[in-house]
């Protein structure tokens, strides 16, 4: 960026990531954030990367919906925040995703606006690539029998993740919407891996099955658990995504009790992950410390493991940093002239003049 | 807005804002914005608008800053949340505004991200806006002699803002930077009212003539105030804008214990406002409460009074929508692409098809 453009914010939208996907590569491009990931989630430290748990507005009117904002704090260069909405009726009502993110990136040199980066795409790999640092750590490695329950957007990256970290055989998927259940296959057909789709009716032989199962559904709040207990592979190590709010659960309860359950951020997951039913004594431990000692849980491996992935804003800080270096190198994103600057900044009507 | 473009995220910049400021007249938005936050805070209740205290990152790396969020949310339509920097060096060492901001507009229909709005110049006219309210309750009417400490970008709006509901017919400005306090004349000549500036060593001959007083500085936490107790008109109101923050401070403890402080948002205020020395019982009404029952405080206007300005997110979703109203009606802002839409809200990828 040239000196004359710093004063302006960079606006990186859907063509521009586009582009940036085409030129970089999908697989190349969610390698790349799983390993990003993978670094900061291992050097995090609370004196370097200042992360603040979720908060927003819920509301009913004129439809459920929440408005929220994740801000995240690189200590002497960036704050991220990410403001994501989820209104499980967009698909169907607006063609809309349920999950409609962007996140603003602040030098923290000046406090200017240097970008807003386009999320909900970002938002779906970056929760992803989460899953698969998660899984690469605690999930039996060699051919990976992959189950999906709930087959909207998310499940899309979060088998397009599995597949980048083992070496995904064949994956069975279950939705309660026939119509978004057998889209599934279409929509993976990029992955080259079968894809079958299962009747709800025997969501237990997916659970008996699989070596890994990510659980990504839009969940009423009180509606959960989605699976119910039922016998499983010794080592099944589960990615629960869909769980983000209080009373807004997944899984069985018997399973996480057996399970060892360990949370993206520990305050987060306690109130509106899974772990909102389980004792914080009872967790394992949470995803910077999984990843920083992984060595120490190689025998996890072969127990049954769960991820409770309810999203952490340093995610989304990594995430939109990868992007917008992809956007530096590749000159691409619209520069706004957003925020005022002038050279009287004493005279908010300067512009006027 | 055709309802093709309603996907689209409208981005009102420095231009825009510039050319409906030029279009509407400075003084008639600045008119519109009083009356509008008048109505907004008379209106107020918990019910039809959240709002959330401020919140942030305070940093001393790579220079003292802080980046903080200011969540609104009008239940039925909008979210509104501005984001503000305060980098108190901007002006000397980067030639920018000490405050910088920006306030995103969120549809409460869908979630999506409907405008950006350029966020330092309308924080300004907003804070000016917001002390005008409190000073039409509570300040004696007719003539007044205004005095200023802290001639930086806010004295412009407060001098400009008091303007509109008090005849002033003379500025007394101070600022402990000869330079800045030289140049204030200059940037309120569109005024047509004789500004004097005056040494910081008569700060108390200020205190002692003037009506109204507004101190809006950069004092440092633990460095306030930056006026010292003395003589002055038994109806003396006083806009502090300045005290944001813990420890930062602009008033004597002697003046706010013989006034009657009013703060914008009690919570906040207590916090990081000038009450944050004062006692919750000692309070007089917030905003809210002055306007609703203005005609309750008349016997007020020949007493001492302090206007506790912290900001409240109210204000910046009052702001945003008045200039997103007259932006619609002229036709201004860059439409961007900045958010996914898709005819498969199920695919995260289908924007590479």
């Amino acid at each position: 960026m040239s000196p004359a453009d710093r004063s302006l914010t960079r606006i990186v939208g859907v063509a521009d990531l586009a582009a940036i996907l085409t030129e970089v590569g999908l697989d190349t491009f969610l390698d790349q954030l799983i390993g990003r990931l993978a670094t900061a989630f291992a050097a995090h430290d609370a004196e370097t990367v200042e992360t603040e748990i979720r908060r927003g507005f819920t509301y009913g009117k004129p439809a459920f919906g929440l408005v929220e904002w994740m801000p995240a704090h690189e200590v002497g260069r960036v704050v991220a925040i990410k403001t994501v909405g989820y209104h499980p009726d967009n698909p169907v009502q607006h063609g809309l995703a349920s999950v409609l993110a962007t996140t603003s990136v602040y030098e923290t040199e000046t406090g200017r606006l240097a970008a807003v980066v386009e999320g909900t795409v970002l938002t779906a790999l970056r929760t992803g690539a989460a899953s698969a640092v998660a899984t690469d750590v605690l999930a039996r490695t060699g051919d990976c029998l992959l189950g999906i329950v709930g087959a909207g957007a998310q499940a899309v990256t979060q088998a397009h993740a599995i597949s980048r970290i083992r070496p995904v055989t064949r994956i069975l998927a279950v939705d309660r919407d026939p119509e978004v259940a057998a889209s599934l296959p279409h929509r993976l057909a990029f992955l080259d891996i079968p894809v079958e789709v299962v009747d709800p009716g025997e969501l237990p032989d997916v659970l008996a099955e699989v070596d890994v199962l990510c659980t990504c559904t839009s969940v009423g709040i009180g509606e959960g658990p989605v699976v119910e207990d039922g016998p499983h592979r010794p080592w099944l190590h589960v990615n629960a995504v869909g769980s983000d709010f209080p009373g807004k659960v997944e899984l069985p309860e018997a399973l996480l009790a057996r399970s060892i359950v360990c949370p993206d951020v520990l305050e987060q997951c306690i109130v509106e992950g899974e772990a909102q039913r389980l004792r914080v004594e009872d967790l394992g431990p949470d995803l910077a410390g999984l990843v920083r000692h992984r060595d120490r849980y190689e025998a996890w491996r072969s127990r049954p493991t769960v991820f409770d992935s309810t999203g952490w804003s340093l995610e989304d800080l990594v995430a939109s940093e990868l992007v917008l270096e992809h956007a530096d190198r590749l000159g691409l994103g619209v520069l706004c002239d957003l925020q005022v600057r002038s050279d009287d900044p004493y005279d908010p009507y300067r512009l006027l003049r």
